[in-house]
């Protein structure tokens, strides 16, 4: 069959700033997915595209044409209207565990289709999989009948949505084409939109921690991805949110689980519930449930509820006791003072070599490694104190994990000015 | 082996405006050689590079390190200097053919390695082979004989020289990247400078038949290419010449041999014995034999003689009568008036598409085909008069030729200021 378009012209025309067509877009996306288009020229592409942009419509475009490259799930036989939540990621980014019962406790169905970590960010999935017999896996058929059941799941995304996007995602990982803004937005919202949710809500970080180290490209990324949700008739708002420092106490596998349940029982660090509340607000304003008391259902024992029919459902006990680590080591405060600043990626880096994260996507997680935090920025702490500890069952890796900390803790004389957890709200 | 550096970090580099340091640069053409480099990741380096350029310092590193990849040329032995010529291409550039024997006269070897044409412009070699038993192949021995012997060589370039260039010309054809300055400075001069040739005299044209459109394009890519060969110890000069119309009166294989047999006897159309003479003079003066009367040597025989022992070392017969296209037709003028433009593209891709070029690599060419021009831009014409006779063996061919030259040619009522051949010069 003879192509409509030639990818070298494709790639010359954005090479040379030009806009490119909807049937260009379209027929480079569906053509890259049939191999007809090497991956040679779709990094070309790639590269263009980071360095010279791609306008409003051409990423509209570009989404809707990963969209079609796989199949759509459709919730709308739920009884209640759903609800998605999307992070860029972060350390410590336990927020979707507290997150989706909570907003389930109050009539909107939460589809939450996660991934597992690679680098310093862990992933939701992992986290999860530290709870004795919980599954990641399910059906369609079982996820849409837990939806109506317990109104919250959490599970490994199927395959079939966006293929286009996971061998782009492959290619750019490699070519160094990654932190392309229009790729990121597409990529992202490509998925949400094909998982069929009525409303979403995108935790958009900035700080070491996160992928976007600048509030400027956050607001970028999070006013198109807004963009492309609503242009798509998804009901999207953004919060930009500080990633400067890790999130909670606790970065790892299991200690965040337990943090988790620690906030849905009422309790919990104040950041952590802060940006729980504030998200399950806005995923119910978003969903048209708007208004309702969410911190009453953390107090009074709803959201806990919720949340242990959601691991009972997909075949986890949340009464077994979890993953400890077999060795610990503390890092202590080296002066009196306050904390003035401790860094989310120095953190998320130790935990991932503590053996909280991976390397390579096959390599295996250790439940029970992570790094627990005693002080936080603002903090007072007298020498001697500890400020972490680093836990792992394979106690060769401590050093690695020391060294990635140095220079990030910094003690000073007077304590910093807090930083607010959200920085801003896009929609 | 464990890598000195990762192709990621280092087409990130590029892609950040970063320069590039000589170890990353050496690196990547060896890594791309040995296939550790990806296709793909070549590819968005290459297009990092075509937006965002690279420095004289990384520019010269990279054509080193292309040159490294082979073997180099030693011309040392040899008993005179040794002086080349490189055109970036044009339509009816035969200059190469009289220039070579015409040099040699004067005591100046000139190695002329060339190649196949590849569409629009014609190639060298194809032009040659249409004269009986005459053979591109030589080994570097009996090249080295030819150029003590006869002092003038033309042959085809062994694939000893650059091959991290010819693996990343065929790439760079497919991936929209063949624009860029740095690089085709580098491909170009790579192999030039592994020739070994001690002076280098580059024809660089600018217009609609040439690669370059516009002269500040086709300015920066000389004085990239000078710099290049004079950083290397290779004595450098570039000439800015025109290629708005096509070159003296024939755009074809044989009948571009017939006219550069013309201007050899002391004849031809004077733009082509202006730009060779021009061209000899700055080669012998580059190879240190300047101020000698070159236009005597056309007059009088000896460039002639040079050009009958050149063709007959290499099996030529330069006596045999050329191949004569079976079929012409006339394009005529349509009115009265002045030829305003002929454009030189057109008439290209009108030679091509009549058979003297080829589409792929493996096609042949007509050794008659071709166009014969009877009116250049400034020439008064009568309608009805012949202002091109385009030439072939396949007849059909004739639609899709007069196709490309729709609107290529204009008549007015005044004729048009002259175009120099010579637009600038880069030294």
């Amino acid at each position: 069959m003879s192509e409509a378009f030639d990818a070298v012209d494709v790639i010359i025309a954005k090479r040379d700033k030009r806009e490119l067509s909807d049937e260009q877009i379209r027929w480079v996306i569906d053509a890259y997915t049939r191999g007809v288009v090497a991956e040679e020229q779709m990094s070309a592409l790639n590269m263009a595209v980071l360095l010279n942009g791609m306008t409003r419509r051409e990423i509209a475009t570009w989404t809707d044409a990963m969209i079609k490259s796989g199949e759509r799930m459709d919730f709308s036989s739920l009884k209640n209207p759903t609800a998605d939540k999307h992070s860029t990621g972060g350390v410590g980014d336990k927020i979707t565990l507290p997150l989706a019962p909570l907003v389930a406790v109050f009539g909107v169905a939460v589809p939450q289709l996660s991934g597992r970590g690679l680098g310093h960010t862990g992933g939701t999935l992992d986290k999860l999989e530290s709870i004795r017999g919980w599954q990641a896996g399910m059906s369609n058929e079982a996820m849409l009948a837990q939806l109506d059941d317990v109104g919250a799941v959490i599970c490994a995304a199927g395959s079939g949505l966006a293929p286009a996007d996971k061998k782009l995602y492959a290619l750019r990982d490699v070519t160094g084409t990654v932190e392309a803004i229009p790729l990121i937005a597409s990529s992202i919202m490509s998925k949400k939109i094909a998982e069929g949710t009525g409303a979403l809500v995108l935790d958009v970080k900035v700080g070491s921690g996160a992928f976007m180290k600048n509030i400027d490209d956050a607001r970028e990324l999070a006013r198109t991805m807004v963009d492309l949700g609503t242009d798509a008739g998804v009901k999207t708002v953004a919060l930009l949110t500080d990633m400067s420092t890790p999130l909670g106490l606790t970065a790892g596998n299991a200690i965040e689980v337990r943090e988790s349940v620690e906030v849905l029982s009422g309790g919990g660090p104040a950041d952590v519930v802060e940006l729980t509340v504030r998200l399950a607000e806005e995923m119910l304003e978003a969903a048209g449930k708007g208004g309702q008391d969410v911190r009453a259902a953390l107090q009074d024992g709803r959201a806990l509820d919720a949340w242990n029919r959601m691991i009972r459902a997909q075949g986890g006990d949340p009464e077994a006791p979890m993953a400890v680590a077999k060795h610990n080591e503390q890092i202590l405060a080296e002066r009196d003072g306050f904390v003035t600043a401790m860094d989310a990626y120095a953190v998320g880096v130790a935990a991932w070599r503590l053996g909280a994260g991976r390397a390579r996507k096959e390599d295996p997680v250790q439940a029970g490694a992570g790094v627990e935090i005693h002080r936080k920025p603002g903090d007072p702490v007298r020498k001697g104190e500890p400020i972490l500890t680093l836990l792992t069952d394979t106690p060769d890796r401590f050093e690695r994990a020391k060294e990635a900390l140095a220079g990030g803790i910094q003690i000073g004389d007077a304590a910093p000015n807090p930083t607010p957890v959200v920085l801003d709200r896009i929609s």
